[in-house]
Protein backbone atom coordinates (compact mmCIF):
# COMPACT_ATOMS: atom_id res chain seq x y z
CA UNK A 1 0.00 0.00 0.00
CA UNK A 2 1.46 3.26 -1.42
CA UNK A 3 1.53 5.99 1.17
CA UNK A 4 1.82 9.85 0.34
CA UNK A 5 3.69 12.57 2.44
CA UNK A 6 2.31 13.37 5.66
CA UNK A 7 0.29 10.00 5.60
CA UNK A 8 0.07 7.50 8.32
CA UNK A 9 -2.04 4.61 9.20
CA UNK A 10 -3.67 4.52 12.26
CA UNK A 11 -5.17 1.19 13.53
CA UNK A 12 -8.21 1.93 14.85
CA UNK A 13 -9.47 -1.42 16.57
CA UNK A 14 -13.60 -2.29 14.98
CA UNK A 15 -11.93 -5.60 14.27
CA UNK A 16 -9.04 -4.37 13.52
CA UNK A 17 -9.45 -2.13 10.84
CA UNK A 18 -6.71 0.13 9.38
CA UNK A 19 -7.26 3.33 8.56
CA UNK A 20 -4.73 6.03 6.41
CA UNK A 21 -4.85 9.68 7.62
CA UNK A 22 -2.89 12.91 7.34
CA UNK A 23 -3.15 14.49 10.54
CA UNK A 24 -2.19 17.69 8.80
CA UNK A 25 -5.41 17.91 6.95
CA UNK A 26 -8.37 15.99 8.68
CA UNK A 27 -8.74 13.32 11.19
CA UNK A 28 -12.25 11.50 12.00
CA UNK A 29 -13.72 12.38 15.57
CA UNK A 30 -15.78 10.55 17.48
CA UNK A 31 -18.77 12.06 16.01
CA UNK A 32 -18.14 9.79 12.92
CA UNK A 33 -17.52 6.51 15.24
CA UNK A 34 -20.99 7.90 17.19
CA UNK A 35 -23.32 8.06 14.13
CA UNK A 36 -21.72 4.44 12.69
CA UNK A 37 -22.95 3.17 15.90
CA UNK A 38 -26.61 5.09 15.86
CA UNK A 39 -27.50 3.69 12.57
CA UNK A 40 -28.70 0.05 13.43
CA UNK A 41 -28.16 -1.20 9.33
CA UNK A 42 -30.31 -4.03 8.65
CA UNK A 43 -28.94 -7.31 7.30
CA UNK A 44 -28.23 -7.29 3.56
CA UNK A 45 -28.84 -3.77 2.89
CA UNK A 46 -27.95 -1.06 1.06
CA UNK A 47 -26.31 2.25 2.04
CA UNK A 48 -24.56 5.54 1.24
CA UNK A 49 -22.31 8.08 3.46
CA UNK A 50 -22.63 11.71 2.06
CA UNK A 51 -19.83 13.64 2.44
CA UNK A 52 -17.77 10.26 3.65
CA UNK A 53 -13.99 11.73 3.83
CA UNK A 54 -11.84 9.24 4.19
CA UNK A 55 -14.09 6.44 4.67
CA UNK A 56 -14.36 6.06 8.10
CA UNK A 57 -17.98 5.29 8.61
CA UNK A 58 -18.31 2.73 5.44
CA UNK A 59 -15.25 1.32 6.96
CA UNK A 60 -16.96 1.14 10.88
CA UNK A 61 -20.51 0.67 9.43
CA UNK A 62 -19.02 -2.85 7.11
CA UNK A 63 -17.72 -4.34 10.79
CA UNK A 64 -21.08 -3.10 12.98
CA UNK A 65 -23.29 -4.02 10.59
CA UNK A 66 -24.93 -6.82 8.21
CA UNK A 67 -25.04 -4.20 5.48
CA UNK A 68 -24.60 -5.79 1.99
CA UNK A 69 -23.12 -2.98 -0.26
CA UNK A 70 -22.04 0.37 1.60
CA UNK A 71 -21.02 3.67 -0.79
CA UNK A 72 -19.52 6.77 -0.13
CA UNK A 73 -19.53 9.88 -1.92
CA UNK A 74 -16.46 13.04 -1.54
CA UNK A 75 -16.31 15.54 -3.23
CA UNK A 76 -12.25 16.36 -2.48
CA UNK A 77 -10.44 14.26 -4.65
CA UNK A 78 -7.18 13.35 -2.65
CA UNK A 79 -10.07 12.62 0.70
CA UNK A 80 -11.56 10.27 -2.07
CA UNK A 81 -8.36 8.35 -3.32
CA UNK A 82 -7.90 7.73 0.43
CA UNK A 83 -10.55 6.26 0.95
CA UNK A 84 -10.27 4.35 -1.96
CA UNK A 85 -6.65 2.88 -0.40
CA UNK A 86 -8.63 2.61 2.95
CA UNK A 87 -10.95 0.02 1.52
CA UNK A 88 -8.22 -1.74 -0.23
CA UNK A 89 -6.13 -1.71 2.94
CA UNK A 90 -8.84 -3.57 4.89
CA UNK A 91 -9.91 -5.57 2.13
CA UNK A 92 -13.19 -4.38 1.92
CA UNK A 93 -13.39 -3.47 -2.06
CA UNK A 94 -16.21 -5.87 -2.73
CA UNK A 95 -18.77 -4.40 -0.10
CA UNK A 96 -17.45 -0.26 0.06
CA UNK A 97 -17.54 2.11 -3.28
CA UNK A 98 -16.08 4.94 -2.94
CA UNK A 99 -17.60 7.77 -5.34
CA UNK A 100 -15.66 11.01 -6.45
CA UNK A 101 -18.57 13.81 -6.61
CA UNK A 102 -20.58 16.54 -5.16
CA UNK A 103 -22.89 15.70 -2.73
CA UNK A 104 -25.69 18.08 -4.87
CA UNK A 105 -25.45 16.26 -8.08
CA UNK A 106 -23.45 13.09 -7.91
CA UNK A 107 -26.13 10.29 -8.35
CA UNK A 108 -27.32 8.33 -11.37
CA UNK A 109 -31.24 7.68 -12.53
CA UNK A 110 -29.98 4.02 -11.05
CA UNK A 111 -29.48 6.09 -7.67
CA UNK A 112 -32.79 7.30 -7.14
CA UNK A 113 -34.67 5.73 -4.28
CA UNK A 114 -32.38 2.52 -4.36
CA UNK A 115 -31.55 3.26 -0.97
CA UNK A 116 -32.38 1.44 2.48
CA UNK A 117 -30.39 3.94 4.30
CA UNK A 118 -28.42 7.16 4.09
CA UNK A 119 -25.75 8.47 6.57
CA UNK A 120 -24.50 12.09 6.92
CA UNK A 121 -22.21 14.04 9.17
CA UNK A 122 -22.29 17.46 7.29
CA UNK A 123 -20.29 20.34 7.68
CA UNK A 124 -21.79 21.97 11.19
CA UNK A 125 -21.40 25.54 10.51
CA UNK A 126 -22.93 28.08 7.69
CA UNK A 127 -21.02 28.79 4.85
CA UNK A 128 -21.13 32.35 5.75
CA UNK A 129 -20.43 32.08 9.38
CA UNK A 130 -17.98 30.97 11.73
CA UNK A 131 -14.75 31.05 11.96
CA UNK A 132 -12.99 29.65 8.80
CA UNK A 133 -10.37 27.21 8.69
CA UNK A 134 -6.84 28.05 6.74
CA UNK A 135 -6.47 24.34 5.47
CA UNK A 136 -8.31 23.90 2.42
CA UNK A 137 -9.76 20.23 3.20
CA UNK A 138 -10.52 21.27 7.16
CA UNK A 139 -12.65 23.75 5.51
CA UNK A 140 -14.60 21.69 3.37
CA UNK A 141 -15.12 19.64 5.66
CA UNK A 142 -16.42 21.60 8.38
CA UNK A 143 -18.40 24.59 6.63
CA UNK A 144 -21.17 24.38 4.07
CA UNK A 145 -18.35 25.96 1.41
CA UNK A 146 -19.91 23.44 -1.27
CA UNK A 147 -23.25 21.84 -0.44
CA UNK A 148 -25.66 23.11 2.44
CA UNK A 149 -27.47 21.27 4.83
CA UNK A 150 -30.67 21.44 2.59
CA UNK A 151 -28.31 19.85 -0.62
CA UNK A 152 -27.76 16.84 1.86
CA UNK A 153 -30.80 16.19 2.63
CA UNK A 154 -32.53 16.88 -0.67
CA UNK A 155 -29.88 13.79 -2.34
CA UNK A 156 -30.90 11.86 0.87
CA UNK A 157 -34.50 11.82 0.27
CA UNK A 158 -34.23 10.98 -3.57
CA UNK A 159 -32.10 8.12 -2.85
CA UNK A 160 -34.09 6.76 -0.06
CA UNK A 161 -36.23 3.60 -1.13
CA UNK A 162 -39.76 4.49 0.54
CA UNK A 163 -39.83 4.06 4.05
CA UNK A 164 -36.05 4.00 4.11
CA UNK A 165 -34.17 5.36 7.06
CA UNK A 166 -32.17 8.45 6.92
CA UNK A 167 -29.25 8.83 9.68
CA UNK A 168 -27.39 11.93 10.51
CA UNK A 169 -24.63 13.59 13.22
CA UNK A 170 -25.11 17.37 13.46
CA UNK A 171 -25.46 20.66 16.22
CA UNK A 172 -28.07 20.79 17.89
CA UNK A 173 -27.91 24.54 17.65
CA UNK A 174 -29.73 23.75 14.42
CA UNK A 175 -32.64 21.28 15.27
CA UNK A 176 -35.04 23.90 14.21
CA UNK A 177 -33.66 24.53 10.42
CA UNK A 178 -33.12 20.30 10.45
CA UNK A 179 -36.60 19.43 11.57
CA UNK A 180 -38.70 22.14 8.77
CA UNK A 181 -36.13 21.04 5.98
CA UNK A 182 -36.14 17.19 7.13
CA UNK A 183 -40.13 17.33 6.46
CA UNK A 184 -39.82 19.80 3.20
CA UNK A 185 -37.92 16.52 1.93
CA UNK A 186 -40.35 13.78 3.05
CA UNK A 187 -38.32 12.69 5.77
CA UNK A 188 -39.84 12.69 9.27
CA UNK A 189 -37.48 12.76 11.89
CA UNK A 190 -38.44 9.75 14.73
CA UNK A 191 -35.83 9.15 16.32
CA UNK A 192 -33.13 11.71 18.50
CA UNK A 193 -30.10 11.11 20.88
CA UNK A 194 -28.45 14.14 22.34
CA UNK A 195 -24.70 13.80 23.14
CA UNK A 196 -23.43 15.81 26.16
CA UNK A 197 -19.53 15.97 27.61
CA UNK A 198 -20.74 15.59 31.22
CA UNK A 199 -24.23 14.26 32.86
CA UNK A 200 -25.93 17.62 33.36
CA UNK A 201 -24.38 19.84 30.90
CA UNK A 202 -25.60 21.10 27.52
CA UNK A 203 -25.51 19.17 24.39
CA UNK A 204 -22.78 19.78 21.76
CA UNK A 205 -23.76 17.15 19.26
CA UNK A 206 -27.01 15.23 18.10
CA UNK A 207 -28.15 12.02 16.36
CA UNK A 208 -30.98 11.78 14.14
CA UNK A 209 -33.42 9.24 12.28
CA UNK A 210 -35.63 9.67 10.20
CA UNK A 211 -37.89 7.39 7.67
CA UNK A 212 -38.77 8.33 4.54
CA UNK A 213 -42.99 9.08 4.92
CA UNK A 214 -42.80 7.94 8.63
CA UNK A 215 -45.87 8.83 10.72
CA UNK A 216 -45.52 11.62 13.24
CA UNK A 217 -43.86 10.84 16.30
CA UNK A 218 -40.66 11.84 18.09
CA UNK A 219 -38.61 9.70 20.29
CA UNK A 220 -36.34 11.12 22.39
CA UNK A 221 -33.24 8.77 23.64
CA UNK A 222 -31.85 8.97 27.21
CA UNK A 223 -28.70 10.91 26.34
CA UNK A 224 -25.45 10.24 25.85
CA UNK A 225 -22.36 10.94 28.17
CA UNK A 226 -18.83 10.97 27.09
CA UNK A 227 -16.78 11.69 30.11
CA UNK A 228 -17.76 9.96 33.54
CA UNK A 229 -16.78 12.97 35.54
CA UNK A 230 -14.30 11.03 37.24
CA UNK A 231 -11.58 11.29 34.47
CA UNK A 232 -12.68 8.71 31.90
CA UNK A 233 -15.22 8.27 28.99
CA UNK A 234 -18.52 6.62 30.24
CA UNK A 235 -19.43 2.50 29.95
CA UNK A 236 -21.40 3.58 27.02
CA UNK A 237 -19.06 5.38 25.07
CA UNK A 238 -16.40 2.67 25.18
CA UNK A 239 -18.96 -0.03 24.24
CA UNK A 240 -19.48 2.15 21.37
CA UNK A 241 -15.63 2.01 20.60
CA UNK A 242 -15.95 -1.46 21.91
CA UNK A 243 -13.16 -1.12 24.49
CA UNK A 244 -12.88 -1.92 28.09
CA UNK A 245 -13.05 0.52 30.91
CA UNK B 1 -64.90 33.35 49.42
CA UNK B 2 -67.83 31.46 48.18
CA UNK B 3 -66.85 27.56 47.29
CA UNK B 4 -68.80 25.30 45.63
CA UNK B 5 -69.07 21.35 45.94
CA UNK B 6 -66.35 19.34 45.86
CA UNK B 7 -63.61 22.32 45.84
CA UNK B 8 -61.23 22.79 48.26
CA UNK B 9 -58.64 25.52 49.51
CA UNK B 10 -54.94 24.23 48.57
CA UNK B 11 -52.11 26.69 50.29
CA UNK B 12 -49.53 26.43 47.02
CA UNK B 13 -46.42 28.02 48.50
CA UNK B 14 -45.14 30.66 46.18
CA UNK B 15 -44.97 33.82 48.92
CA UNK B 16 -48.48 31.96 50.46
CA UNK B 17 -50.92 31.38 47.33
CA UNK B 18 -53.93 30.26 47.55
CA UNK B 19 -55.76 27.86 44.82
CA UNK B 20 -58.92 26.50 44.91
CA UNK B 21 -59.60 23.74 42.89
CA UNK B 22 -61.88 20.60 42.10
CA UNK B 23 -59.93 17.60 42.63
CA UNK B 24 -62.65 15.59 40.62
CA UNK B 25 -62.30 18.03 37.63
CA UNK B 26 -58.40 19.03 37.11
CA UNK B 27 -56.05 19.99 39.56
CA UNK B 28 -53.10 21.51 38.54
CA UNK B 29 -49.40 19.47 38.16
CA UNK B 30 -46.09 19.91 38.15
CA UNK B 31 -45.70 21.14 34.22
CA UNK B 32 -47.60 24.41 34.94
CA UNK B 33 -45.24 25.13 37.70
CA UNK B 34 -42.13 24.28 36.01
CA UNK B 35 -43.62 26.68 32.78
CA UNK B 36 -44.17 29.69 34.80
CA UNK B 37 -40.47 29.23 36.19
CA UNK B 38 -38.90 28.90 33.08
CA UNK B 39 -41.02 32.20 31.45
CA UNK B 40 -38.44 34.76 32.92
CA UNK B 41 -40.67 37.54 32.89
CA UNK B 42 -39.50 41.32 32.54
CA UNK B 43 -40.13 43.88 34.78
CA UNK B 44 -43.19 45.43 33.92
CA UNK B 45 -44.24 43.86 30.78
CA UNK B 46 -47.63 42.35 29.77
CA UNK B 47 -47.86 38.77 29.50
CA UNK B 48 -51.02 36.36 28.87
CA UNK B 49 -51.55 32.58 29.39
CA UNK B 50 -53.65 30.80 26.83
CA UNK B 51 -55.91 28.04 28.41
CA UNK B 52 -55.10 28.81 32.04
CA UNK B 53 -57.63 26.75 33.95
CA UNK B 54 -57.88 27.61 37.05
CA UNK B 55 -55.27 30.67 36.78
CA UNK B 56 -52.19 28.60 38.42
CA UNK B 57 -49.50 30.40 35.63
CA UNK B 58 -50.75 33.70 36.53
CA UNK B 59 -50.89 33.21 40.07
CA UNK B 60 -46.95 32.21 40.35
CA UNK B 61 -46.34 34.64 37.75
CA UNK B 62 -47.74 37.52 39.82
CA UNK B 63 -44.86 35.59 42.82
CA UNK B 64 -42.03 34.97 40.75
CA UNK B 65 -41.90 38.15 38.42
CA UNK B 66 -42.22 41.58 38.28
CA UNK B 67 -44.90 41.19 35.15
CA UNK B 68 -47.03 44.82 35.75
CA UNK B 69 -50.42 42.96 33.82
CA UNK B 70 -51.32 38.96 33.43
CA UNK B 71 -53.85 37.83 31.37
CA UNK B 72 -55.37 34.59 31.63
CA UNK B 73 -57.74 32.59 28.73
CA UNK B 74 -60.24 29.80 29.56
CA UNK B 75 -62.49 28.08 27.60
CA UNK B 76 -64.22 26.12 30.19
CA UNK B 77 -66.75 28.45 32.06
CA UNK B 78 -66.40 26.26 35.48
CA UNK B 79 -62.28 27.23 35.33
CA UNK B 80 -62.71 30.37 34.28
CA UNK B 81 -64.67 31.46 36.99
CA UNK B 82 -63.12 29.82 39.67
CA UNK B 83 -59.81 31.56 38.07
CA UNK B 84 -61.50 34.54 38.94
CA UNK B 85 -62.18 33.46 42.32
CA UNK B 86 -58.82 32.85 42.67
CA UNK B 87 -57.52 36.32 41.61
CA UNK B 88 -59.79 37.83 44.40
CA UNK B 89 -58.93 35.18 47.26
CA UNK B 90 -55.07 36.13 46.60
CA UNK B 91 -55.91 40.05 46.35
CA UNK B 92 -54.51 39.97 42.95
CA UNK B 93 -57.37 41.16 41.13
CA UNK B 94 -56.29 44.50 39.81
CA UNK B 95 -53.19 42.59 38.38
CA UNK B 96 -54.34 39.63 37.04
CA UNK B 97 -57.59 39.65 34.59
CA UNK B 98 -59.37 36.40 33.32
CA UNK B 99 -61.21 36.26 29.79
CA UNK B 100 -63.89 33.22 29.26
CA UNK B 101 -63.41 32.27 25.97
CA UNK B 102 -61.64 30.28 23.18
CA UNK B 103 -57.78 30.49 22.40
CA UNK B 104 -58.89 29.97 18.80
CA UNK B 105 -60.67 34.16 18.62
CA UNK B 106 -60.92 35.89 22.06
CA UNK B 107 -59.01 38.17 21.32
CA UNK B 108 -59.88 42.05 20.21
CA UNK B 109 -58.09 44.58 18.09
CA UNK B 110 -56.40 46.24 20.77
CA UNK B 111 -54.99 42.63 21.96
CA UNK B 112 -52.75 42.60 18.79
CA UNK B 113 -49.19 42.75 19.08
CA UNK B 114 -49.89 43.62 22.25
CA UNK B 115 -47.70 41.29 24.72
CA UNK B 116 -44.49 41.09 25.63
CA UNK B 117 -45.03 37.24 26.33
CA UNK B 118 -47.37 34.29 25.99
CA UNK B 119 -47.61 31.05 27.56
CA UNK B 120 -48.99 27.97 27.20
CA UNK B 121 -49.18 24.58 28.74
CA UNK B 122 -52.09 23.21 25.51
CA UNK B 123 -53.68 19.54 25.57
CA UNK B 124 -50.76 17.25 24.95
CA UNK B 125 -52.94 14.55 22.95
CA UNK B 126 -53.97 14.95 19.39
CA UNK B 127 -57.60 15.32 19.46
CA UNK B 128 -58.38 12.07 17.37
CA UNK B 129 -55.58 10.28 19.41
CA UNK B 130 -54.70 8.63 22.88
CA UNK B 131 -57.49 7.60 25.83
CA UNK B 132 -60.19 10.06 26.21
CA UNK B 133 -60.57 10.69 29.20
CA UNK B 134 -65.07 10.72 30.33
CA UNK B 135 -64.71 13.94 32.47
CA UNK B 136 -65.17 16.73 30.36
CA UNK B 137 -63.26 19.40 32.62
CA UNK B 138 -60.46 16.79 32.04
CA UNK B 139 -61.08 15.92 28.29
CA UNK B 140 -60.99 19.78 27.28
CA UNK B 141 -57.94 20.14 29.35
CA UNK B 142 -55.70 17.03 28.09
CA UNK B 143 -56.94 16.22 24.39
CA UNK B 144 -57.37 18.84 21.69
CA UNK B 145 -61.28 18.52 21.93
CA UNK B 146 -61.47 22.26 20.79
CA UNK B 147 -58.08 24.46 19.65
CA UNK B 148 -55.59 22.48 18.10
CA UNK B 149 -51.20 22.92 18.65
CA UNK B 150 -51.52 25.03 15.47
CA UNK B 151 -54.71 27.53 16.69
CA UNK B 152 -52.29 28.09 19.89
CA UNK B 153 -49.26 28.93 18.38
CA UNK B 154 -51.18 31.42 15.64
CA UNK B 155 -52.76 33.35 18.57
CA UNK B 156 -49.50 33.65 20.23
CA UNK B 157 -48.31 35.06 17.58
CA UNK B 158 -51.00 37.27 16.82
CA UNK B 159 -51.15 38.77 20.50
CA UNK B 160 -46.70 39.45 20.65
CA UNK B 161 -44.99 42.13 20.04
CA UNK B 162 -42.14 42.03 17.79
CA UNK B 163 -39.22 40.15 19.57
CA UNK B 164 -41.97 39.21 21.91
CA UNK B 165 -41.20 35.95 23.92
CA UNK B 166 -43.78 33.17 23.40
CA UNK B 167 -42.95 29.84 25.82
CA UNK B 168 -44.57 26.71 26.21
CA UNK B 169 -44.46 23.49 27.68
CA UNK B 170 -45.21 20.43 25.54
CA UNK B 171 -44.33 16.49 24.99
CA UNK B 172 -41.25 15.49 23.42
CA UNK B 173 -43.06 13.34 20.98
CA UNK B 174 -44.30 16.37 19.50
CA UNK B 175 -41.29 18.65 19.05
CA UNK B 176 -40.88 18.28 14.63
CA UNK B 177 -44.54 19.90 14.92
CA UNK B 178 -43.83 22.27 17.51
CA UNK B 179 -40.71 23.95 15.43
CA UNK B 180 -42.29 23.85 12.16
CA UNK B 181 -45.31 25.67 13.50
CA UNK B 182 -42.96 28.06 15.50
CA UNK B 183 -41.65 28.77 12.19
CA UNK B 184 -44.82 28.90 10.34
CA UNK B 185 -45.88 31.59 12.67
CA UNK B 186 -42.27 33.34 13.05
CA UNK B 187 -41.74 32.47 16.10
CA UNK B 188 -38.35 31.17 16.58
CA UNK B 189 -37.47 28.72 18.95
CA UNK B 190 -34.46 29.92 20.61
CA UNK B 191 -34.09 27.62 23.67
CA UNK B 192 -35.34 24.08 24.99
CA UNK B 193 -34.96 22.51 27.84
CA UNK B 194 -36.30 18.89 28.59
CA UNK B 195 -37.72 17.50 31.68
CA UNK B 196 -37.03 13.79 32.59
CA UNK B 197 -37.76 11.95 35.73
CA UNK B 198 -34.52 10.32 36.17
CA UNK B 199 -31.14 11.01 35.27
CA UNK B 200 -30.60 9.18 32.44
CA UNK B 201 -33.99 8.63 31.10
CA UNK B 202 -35.60 9.70 28.44
CA UNK B 203 -37.71 12.84 28.67
CA UNK B 204 -41.22 13.26 29.41
CA UNK B 205 -41.64 16.71 28.98
CA UNK B 206 -40.05 20.01 26.89
CA UNK B 207 -40.27 23.32 27.93
CA UNK B 208 -39.80 25.72 24.64
CA UNK B 209 -38.89 29.58 24.43
CA UNK B 210 -39.72 31.32 21.11
CA UNK B 211 -38.84 35.10 19.65
CA UNK B 212 -41.36 36.35 17.48
CA UNK B 213 -39.03 37.61 14.67
CA UNK B 214 -35.85 35.81 15.94
CA UNK B 215 -32.46 35.09 14.85
CA UNK B 216 -31.85 30.99 14.08
CA UNK B 217 -30.07 29.63 16.90
CA UNK B 218 -31.25 27.35 19.21
CA UNK B 219 -29.49 26.77 22.85
CA UNK B 220 -30.49 23.63 24.67
CA UNK B 221 -30.58 23.48 28.41
CA UNK B 222 -29.44 20.69 30.90
CA UNK B 223 -32.08 18.75 31.34
CA UNK B 224 -33.80 19.24 34.46
CA UNK B 225 -34.16 15.83 36.10
CA UNK B 226 -37.53 15.45 38.60
CA UNK B 227 -36.10 13.02 41.19
CA UNK B 228 -32.53 12.44 42.44
CA UNK B 229 -32.52 8.67 42.30
CA UNK B 230 -32.01 8.23 46.37
CA UNK B 231 -36.09 8.72 46.52
CA UNK B 232 -36.38 12.66 46.73
CA UNK B 233 -36.77 14.81 44.14
CA UNK B 234 -33.65 17.02 43.35
CA UNK B 235 -32.48 20.23 44.54
CA UNK B 236 -33.47 21.89 41.58
CA UNK B 237 -36.87 21.19 41.36
CA UNK B 238 -37.01 22.31 45.21
CA UNK B 239 -35.99 25.24 44.46
CA UNK B 240 -38.32 25.43 41.45
CA UNK B 241 -40.77 25.08 43.96
CA UNK B 242 -39.47 27.18 46.60
CA UNK B 243 -39.05 24.89 49.37
CA UNK B 244 -36.18 23.09 50.96
CA UNK B 245 -34.23 19.75 50.59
Amino acid sequence: MVLHDGERIDSIGFGNLKLIQNPSEFCYGVDAVLLADFAKLKDGSRAIDLGTGTGIIPLILSHKTGAHEIKGVEIQEKSWERATRNAKLNGLEDRIHFILGDVKNFYKESDLEAFDAVLANPPYTKGEGGIKSCNAARMIARHESSATLGDFLKTASLLLKPRGEFFMIHRPTRLVEIFCLCREYQMEPKEVKLVMPYPGEEPNLILIRCVKGGGIELRFHHPLYIYDGKGGYTQELLNIYERKG
